[in-house]
């Protein structure tokens, strides 16, 4: 559990004491789940023990309890998500021994020299003779990190080595963290362009809308090796993979249906696109402002680009009003904005067989149990409930595909293929409204996305030749 | 070997065969290092012969030789050292294992976001809770790569892989090499600023002179992590460590020789540098150009700040004339600039007792041989003579040195600390003049560097505090 502490305790040798620590832990709710004993003498006993805890301040109130319990001294206290990142979360090792002058003149110098020749001579052959060809750099401003917001490249450094970590396991492809102390667009793409050579894709992430929009569009544009931003396009393909099995499930299709979307940033924009490339043809985008339409004042007043393209491409029926009123009737709910905006009863207005994505983190648009009343189907971001819909299902395929490929650019046609093959991986047989999408850890799933992306841009690079 | 090749080949089944091929290279001067029959039929064999050869010239002399030997037909001819290349030389793994959902929120969401807040709240943090601690950024532009010269960053990969490699082989330094497509030193400034968050040290690579300087200075200034370009300082320390025990060998004071440099690039002047510093008083510095002195037509026109900066620190005596004239009499050579500069005849005009480093890759400026003759000290760059000056004996050191004092900035003190313990490294016992600088698999070396430059940067930190 990500919430687990070690408290080094100090008590006293008699017989019920464990058991009594015990005990005021489980009083305020926590479990204690491993006990060590580290020091002992006659009349005290040193001991760690491991407990298990809701959070932070939950582990405050468990350590509060212990210290009531008679003669107990509470020594230091350890989270154990903080003693796993000591040190940090990544290595970079040689693949090659080097062990004698032999292996290092094969390494180093002079035997590297020819390698540099030959790619001199033909630089595709880096692709072969260097780690470019699996490496995938995890780019980040630290400008939007989490549900932190702008916490800056240091402090984002966490998630961008948890990131690489994923790349490794999920699809053995070696990536490394790049963060960047600048804020500026252009000059975030200039660094971009500057450091691509050693990469064979992109991951941009973590960087706050608008401009991630326009950082993402002008890299691809001009690198010859994918862009993809995965807050947005990660959570549009599983998005619509889980939508595609929540409308097997209730039998309707994805251009018939009313879907209401609540947020217009960076992954609330590129569902929208997935949505529209996918066949969805009612769409409703609200934003904290309410019903994006293209007579609604900011809008009109044509300083966001974003805005206008979502004015222009959604809500044929010019509606207006607020999310609560765009959901009145809807098939769908996709959220991607802030937690408990909405309610039970606002999802009982919906139509039947309503389908619920409540995917704000950690606290969901509206309750999942009280979603769950009136909804067929409810997904969310979160972990401790069904059908979580998680990135991680989605970019270490996406980019093993691009990389086996070799692709120079990624686009919709493989985010599209990215979704239906995540989706198929639940069977017919599988299929009810508490899975609609497979577990993180199904092996099957990052496979199939990868095969599906690599024949997309396969095809993509048969069909330009 | 560096230069091994394999060859399939397929060949008669009858007894003399392979000793046939064997002779038959051997006769060329290649040398048959394995022989695997890969496929076997009655009248016909199939088999991997592994060939030592002298360079690529030399290999294709030997497949020449092969396939003169009655009844053999050459198959596919692969280098040992492309063979190796293979999907480059380095890997990016994960220190944590991700086996299941719990592993999954601490290494990623939810369980990371407690360690992205409090490196936000105390960014010193960053040092133990990411990899930032022990992460070296291997940064090039490819402009002046080995002796290749600039073939770009795409084609420099294969060397800064090898460094990576070496960083974590000798010092356990996970370093990761940026190959920036980029030219301009301003643009290459502002580009290794914003990325140098995640990073605790910066080792510039293969960046060409004068731009070298620049850029280095200003990092210095700007960032508050040490930036080391070790085609400089790494050669400075290494140089200064060889030339400090070959003084010994010849029992003169580094105070009273006259020390006859030749090259004022990147490696040039940072030995001039270093050797000044470390008391040398009488230094003579010589470029293609000649001797270096105020009055010469490029120093007075002032176009190169550093040709002038060299000008003004060297050449007591005003000297002007040919490197060989300057050589004439004087007690120590190091030369770090064209190979077959110099003859024996020229050694033989130095003074008794001579050192000569002729560190030019890879033909010495003076053939090692004809120098021996006349000077009691001879070294070079080259790993197939004796005493090999070779920067791997310092840069690992250095860094890991750096890093465990949390050094902030790199100074001329820790250079001095570092070569005077590398020069230790080899004791008054061991010390002779073909044994004045360790061997760079000598375990010593690289903690010997690493102790005396933490100790060092340590005591700065106490005396700016």
């Amino acid at each position: 559990m990500s919430n687990s502490i070690t408290v080094r305790l100090e008590l006293p040798a008699r017989v019920t004491a464990v058991s009594e620590i015990t005990t005021a832990v489980a009083d305020v709710g926590g479990m204690v789940t491993a006990v060590d004993i580290s020091d002992s003498g006659t009349e005290r006993l040193q001991a760690d023990l491991t407990i298990a805890t809701y959070g932070t301040d939950h582990a405050a109130e468990v350590v509060e309890a212990i210290s009531g319990v008679d003669g107990v001294e509470i020594g230091r206290v350890s989270d154990r998500t903080f003693l796993a990142h000591l040190g940090g979360k990544l290595e970079v090792t040689s693949k090659l021994p080097i062990r004698n002058r032999d292996d290092l003149s094969l390494v180093y110098t002079p035997g590297v020299a020819k390698i540099c020749q030959a790619i001199a001579e033909k630089p595709e052959d880096a692709r072969s003779l260097t780690i470019k060809r699996n490496t995938v750099a995890v780019v980040t401003d630290g400008s939007a990190v989490l549900g932190l917001g702008d916490i800056g490249p240091l402090a984002a450094m966490p998630v961008m080595e948890g990131k690489a970590a994923l790349f490794k396991r999920f699809a053995d492809i070696d990536a490394f963290p790049i963060c960047l102390d600048a804020t500026d667009a252009d000059e975030i793409v200039r660094i971009v362009k500057a450091l691509a050579p050693g990469f064979a894709g992109i991951n941009l992430e973590d960087i706050s809308a608008p401009r991630c929009f326009a950082i993402e569009a002008r890299l691809r544009k001009e690198l010859d090796i994918p862009v993809f931003h995965d807050d947005q396009h990660g959570t549009a393909i599983v998005a619509l993979a889980a939508l595609t099995n929540a409308l097997r499930v209730v039998d309707k299709d994805i251009s018939d249906v009313k879907i209401v979307m609540s947020g217009a940033g960076a992954a609330g924009s590129a569902i929208m696109r997935l949505l529209l490339r996918a066949g969805a043809r009612d769409l409703v985008v609200t934003d904290v402002d309410g019903i994006i339409h293209p007579r609604r004042a900011d809008v009109m007043r044509g300083d966001n680009g974003n805005l206008a393209w979502i004015a222009s491409q959604t809500n044929q029926d010019n509606e207006t009003g607020t999310l609560k009123e765009a959901l009145v009737g809807a098939d769908v709910f996709i959220g991607v904005s802030a937690g408990g905006i909405l309610t039970g009863d606002d999802i009982a207005k919906m139509n039947e067989d309503a389908i619920v994505f409540a995917m704000a983190n950690p606290v969901p648009e509206v309750d999942p149990v009280d979603a769950g009343r009136h909804a067929t189907v409810v997904a969310t971001g979160r972990s401790d409930f069904a059908n979580q819909i998680n990135n991680v299902l989605v970019f270490p395929g996406v980019f093993r595909g691009l990389l086996d490929a070799q692709s120079d650019h990624i686009d919709d046609e493989m985010l599209l293929a990215a979704a239906t093959a995540l989706a198929d991986v639940v069977s017919a047989d599988e299929l009810n409204p508490t899975y609609i999408i497979p577990s993180v850890f199904n092996p099957k799933a990052t496979k199939a996305v990868a095969q599906a992306v690599q024949a997309a841009a396969e095809a993509r690079l048969k069909g330009s030749s």
